[in-house]
């Protein structure tokens, strides 16, 4: 495989909250999402899903707490855990899932 | 699980090429690492390595290759792949393996 640059992968699609898959390891893909606005409420009842952000601030809300990331930091919403992200201004969010 | 922040846990350990487990998703580990200087040749037959880097610069030495990994990249050598990791200066690294 080649060298994997995040910030040009992110330069090459504008969608929102679609994650492209950029590398895969031990089974599990490397994704890249850019968040803006609110998604609904869902969750995923076979995976845990880690979001980091790279840039730009994610709010997650669960329906105990709501946890805001920031660049340099991640959090992971076990399986089966409702969430709802929302992103005031354009995030960039790397997730880890399989 | 809490929010993890990337910069506050490199801040916790001095050690060079020790990784240090910061969380699980999935069954794989989320580790952090600060390299400097060489490590040997090796290789890990049953796991790709996933390399991540933070701060800092990351030489990978592959038989047929070198590799310098920057800030916002990474690479993952595939399970089997000879490699050895060398960082001039002390080297910021996250790493996914299972």
């Amino acid at each position: 495989m080649s060298k994997i640059n995040i910030k040009e992968k992110f330069s090459l699609f504008n969608e929102h909250w679609t994650p492209k898959v950029i590398a895969e390891s031990n089974g599990q893909l490397v994704k890249i999402a850019k968040g803006q606005g609110e998604l609904v409420w869902h969750k995923h009842d076979n995976e845990d899903e880690l979001f980091m952000v790279i840039k730009g601030q994610l709010i997650l809300e669960l329906k105990d707490k709501t946890v805001v990331v920031n660049p340099g930091e991640f959090y992971t919403v076990p399986r089966g855990v409702e969430h709802k992200p929302t992103a005031k201004e354009e995030t960039h969010l790397l997730l880890f899932e399989p």
